[in-house]
């Protein structure tokens, strides 16, 4: 299987490229890039902010960084690479994540609850999984290469995946610092303003979904197979701020009539009132962001909404959440561009102005919740081996975001691509897109 | 809209008889007949047998009894009949379920800490609505009855739900009493061995899915839609007891592989080792019954599963569960009948022998989970008013269950009937059928 | 050993009447006397009413019927009556509430699970026991007799204590229902203005505590044994609901510097601002009682308070609340008279008037909670065996309470009787007494 | 009032140089002292190290260190140095421990959420307070100085209990992470055999406790007062291990008879089978230390045993534990020296020989559980302000603690020293000494 990593875009084709990208030598660029990515993005940090989980579902900062590295070394040094000797017997317990066929694991709840090894120890342990990386590169066998090439990609979009985990979970941790530190300086942004939201209009039909092609991507893509879809419609742009505003002032977190059931008692437990990370200062309503607090901007896209929220939204707006296949088909042929982790704004903007229901920021900016229960694909067969725990096991009580957000690498989305989080997780940048029944 | 009871089943086609049966007597007799039925399930009780919530999830028997009644007087008769007053204005507020549109409610958790109204005064409010529904039956004028015909036809399916959490309940409530009473006489039964499991085979193909026709269903059978399904095997009866038996010996509790990353949780933290009612004493299972403790019969069809162990069952099988829409597909054909509640043997019965693929035991003995998440129907559209509570606002976090079980009455399953429940749920009468991709 | 009755009161003295009470004859008469008195209690029951457990410190009142009469099958009937049988092998294992030594027991928290044995059959198993007892009475040879008479006056006190919890569990039970039940109907009272409050002053030196003579007594009021006491001051009458109202109205539930570190966070956990029971409408407090809701009076005694109100309360008043020894010296000569639950009350009453610091209300009304922590005297050695669990284990983060209440029997009280329960706990009638440093 | 630091041993009469040592020069260098001491103990520490708070019963390190710094800030600088301007507005949120006067706080169980200010700034604050506090030993008024000499003591006798806090946190910290960090190297110690246990015997009287003299000590220590005293035995030593394994070996922890009703249900809840930090390996029982892994070594005292435990021993050896008073009056003539911090073992020693009840160990080592719930002493009145709320709002549900431990200071302990933990707590140096009524 060639792999490609420039190619992911389905309307790039990959054509000649391909030979050359496939090579060792594209692939090992590839992996010095993310990797350097995942320290470049700890400038910020001081020592002590590594350490630190603030929730169960977060992670400390210095448990991304081995945990990455502890994937290339269970799944490619260690069954790849002769000779090579694990640093410390006590890796494998304390940076695997949920790979129960690897061994037992380190409590998820616990993680910062261990100050060694310490940061300079973990960056030590970075050093030594990427020299033995290099090695692989450079001496692995033809046979041995082909081998492990597919699981070496899967562990570069593993370690992007954790780079925008990353993100959120510092967020979440500074949220909880009454000192509330900055983790990057505000860009300058020119003032816009929101575009009218209007509609794009899709026929009904026999669609094909998934994956298509030899490039990468996660099992849970595919297979392709077939759908029927009626007539739908979808918004042109995101839910802003301002309208997720009018949802609150006409007492949207206070109507039962709006919320499924489980997202009401949710909501009434956890006493949400606005989206996470708003908080109101007599009468104006601030936003804490990676950039510090700031009012809320009412013609930004609405963010950090659960999926509770997203379908109430909707609901009060005559409205509903697409199906991810709607949303599927609705991207086919836009290009995949948007406002991701590289414009290093960490924040979702405005969006630009369209015509004729021409879709806007399908990609980037804010992670779009879907109506659809994250389950398997039909004829869907999870990799063989620990690797296959990567999506299958997690098929249930789940929901399908797509598009990527503003912390997830343009390299790492695609058009297919299903990402899944719990219907009341807020912490990563989660936003909401209608779509309609169409004519 | 005319709507009939004895025509729900599509085997049997409801023709010339439709006229006769939905007159207002009709209906007046199967309202008499119901809610007699509710009264005659709760002969084997005492008093105290009333007022017990086992769970949060359960409800006291006075409670359903209430409930139901609640229903009528608040949907059809202080709407539809003048003059009508409630008896107890607190009523309204102790029986509502979860209808926030009519008002505030008491806590579900808290309807075991109730002593009054007591029985009798149960009893008596049932009566009371019973009057009122025979006055509204004999002297409603036309137009008002074509506005509440549906609705009463609604409530009358809405108590027979209730007489199959009746009897859930009832057999919890029974299970946490170290002196475990018993609801019912054990019926004798043929000894008999279970056939051969086999499988039927379904073509890929464009299916209608979904109610058709003018006979009552639920709203979220609504509305008929086109689905396409690839090719698809089915089961030709339950897994057993003697099956569920090899999965368990097979260390089937203890192996994360088999099961879903929520259900492996679940597991852990409630200690599964084998069904909800199963205990083992010496080398031997027993398991808990409305008629009593008794030996688990490996013939039997597996029951008080939750969709977790479901799944990992038919992993371990190499198998799958059918999706909703495989499931009615298969069943297009069978006649509606089954070990249901009339047969008040209240435990799944041995399958019988069929061959080349036909389905037995589609219908009745224990509900089917199909690993489809429960979410509207394109185009669903919720009632409007508080009826519209009913069903929609619980699609999320569920899974859809098909085919009724031996708590649920013949006259109320149908082939599109939707039952859902949260996959860790198991003191339903609920069990497992395999699916397999087809060629 | 001789045990009395009547003369519990050490200000009337035993004598002569001693050797007549002691007889099996008197003790007959009084088992007779409070068993009955137990079933009365229950009058106002509906059935239902005892089965319902409305949080885990509180018992279903047919557990109150059965526990007691377990506690003679166990420590009376089976060792003592030769032949007796258990009725069932069950109830040891239903109504043992916390022997050990006994045997394994029912989950305290899940006696509202169970149905059955049901109140019929509740009653039954009493009259089982009571006919073992009359039998006992009659037949037990002398020596026997004299084992066991001790024990059974133990359970006399015993099933008196159940049945002030029975009264309490009632209430609080009647509480959680929107319906509010009465137990009771409301005698008349007449109006009373409270006397002023003032305060009685004892000498330092050297007294004795605990009890003294033969009459019956708790282990824990053993053995007496020598203290010193300061000069000390102690009220002349229980702080009353205006007082308390002044407290309340001077911010006194959010003002930390009056709390106990955990009484604050007690507080604030749990939401108080008031004593348990209590309710405002508009701008008037009423408080839920076994006669239903009325008005707060001012001039009764303040209820239904923690330990922690007690405390903050008494600090706000620049006092303190009394040790149990200067407890127990206050009311050296006082009679044994008050409010108890043979006025059928149920409910605490305005203080008479006194004169020169007589204290008013020591017996009755409410138990009066001290600032000792519940602990074992000086060479305390609880009894041999299970009878041994009665009291000792119980001497870790509970305080004494001193007095008895509207819902004690006048036969049950004693000057040194020690009552406890955790500093949190407020469905008992707990109220408060101030006392002072002398000079 | 004079208050000297190196005279808080009654046995050494503070005489003549109390005049010296309490001049301000004393007093800084004292300050100069213990404020080394608590940097020298983080010296084995790495920035991460610093973070964490495993438990909310624990403190990270850094936390630890500002608090102490702000007592001083707060309590001495903002009243007492003119021009003193605090360095940010936030840190008396973030280090007021339980002042509720001084303002409101941050939430104890999210101290490890923080990683801002980080380790440098938290030392950077340390130093301005020192530059403060030595502005202020230089050049206050006689007057001023007179005003605040007396919080001043109190602040470093603050700053050394949490020393101690220090170091019981790093231990359970260390002690929750599977590389098991080792704190300090491991002193060699002689190999020793434990003295047989005999009993010291004391006559029954009147006696004086609490705090006598000008000396510094807590408020809880006053006023001195008297209470009366039966005859009584205290163990030579403290409990050793291997007399608690006995206890173990005999199913101590399976026995319901030897424990106290909560204790039981704790130690079930918990799962308590041994000591805190104690696992089995094999046969052997090993116990994590200061100093890493290692042996339980059968002659050591045993260490880590909560209230409940201590209790139960006791009553499984025919014992009891020592009432606070006993604990004093035994301790009257005893040298104030033991195994403090100050030796650097960071773990409790074996017990030296001693004859004729002669009793050792009654300071250092571990602190020793006593009866005695913690309580004010006649006429104890707390401290003005928010300084009163120091101890007396502790007072409740919690134990009395004598004599020091391993982790103490020689310099802060006193005989009539009262320290308090919940009966449930074993993560401080907590010991075993037993008592016996006397004859």
């Amino acid at each position: 299987m060639k792999t490609t990593f420039e190619q992911i875009t389905p309307a790039r084709p990959p054509q000649d490229e391909s030979a050359i990208l496939s090579s060792r030598k594209q692939i090992a660029a590839r992996y010095r890039e993310i990797r350097a990515f995942s320290e470049r993005l700890c400038e910020p940090l001081g020592v002590e902010d590594y350490v630190i989980q603030s929730m169960p579902d977060a992670s400390p900062a210095k448990w991304h960084l081995a945990h990455t590295s502890w994937f290339f070394e269970t799944f490619v040094l260690q069954p790849g690479l002769p000779g090579y000797r694990s640093s410390e017997s006590l890796n494998s317990y304390l940076f695997n994540s949920y790979y129960n066929a690897v061994g037992p694991m380190h409590c998820r709840a616990r993680r910062g609850m261990i100050s060694r090894p310490n940061v300079e120890e973990t960056y030590r342990y970075r050093r030594q999984i990427d020299e033995g990386m290099m090695d692989l590169f450079s001496y692995a066998s033809e046979t041995r290469w082909r081998q492990l090439e597919s699981v070496i990609v899967l562990g570069l979009h593993h370690e992007q995946q954790h780079q925008e985990l990353f993100l959120t979970d510092i967020k979440h941790m500074f949220a909880q610092n009454p000192l509330y530190p900055v983790y990057s300086k505000r860009p300058e942004r020119n003032p816009a303003t929101v575009p009218a939201l209007n509609w794009g209009h899709f026929q009904e039909g026999m669609y094909w979904l998934g994956h298509q092609g030899e490039d990468f991507c996660f099992d849970n893509e595919c297979p392709r197979h077939r759908v029927f879809l009626e007539n739908f419609q979808v918004a042109s742009r995101l839910v802003t701020n301002g309208e997720y505003l009018a949802f609150m002032d006409d007492n949207g977190y206070a109507r039962p009539e709006l919320w499924l059931s489980l997202g009401w008692l949710t909501a009434n437990e956890q006493k949400w009132k606005a989206p996470l990370y708003w908080e109101k200062q007599e009468a104006e309503w601030f936003t804490f962001t990676l950039t510090g607090w700031c009012k809320v901007n009412p013609s930004e896209p609405v963010c950090h909404v659960s999926y509770f929220e997203a379908d109430a939204y909707a609901r009060w707006a005559n409205s509903r959440l697409p199906t991810e296949a709607e949303w599927e088909i609705a991207s086919a042929n836009l290009p995949l561009s948007g406002n991701f982790v590289e414009t290093e704004h960490y924040h979702p903007t405005i969006a630009p102005e369209t015509r004729n229901g021409e879709l806007a920021q399908m990609f980037g900016d804010v992670w779009e919740w879907t109506r659809s229960s994250y389950a398997p694909y039909p004829r869907y067969v999870p990799a063989k081996g620990a690797i296959g725990e990567y999506n299958g096991k997690f098929m249930c009580n789940q929901y399908v975001l797509r598009g990527g957000s503003c912390a997830t690498s343009r390299t790492h989305i695609r058009r297919t691509y299903r990402n899944f989080f719990a219907p009341d997780k807020r912490w990563q940048f989660t936003g909401i897109r209608l779509a309609k029944d169409g004519l």
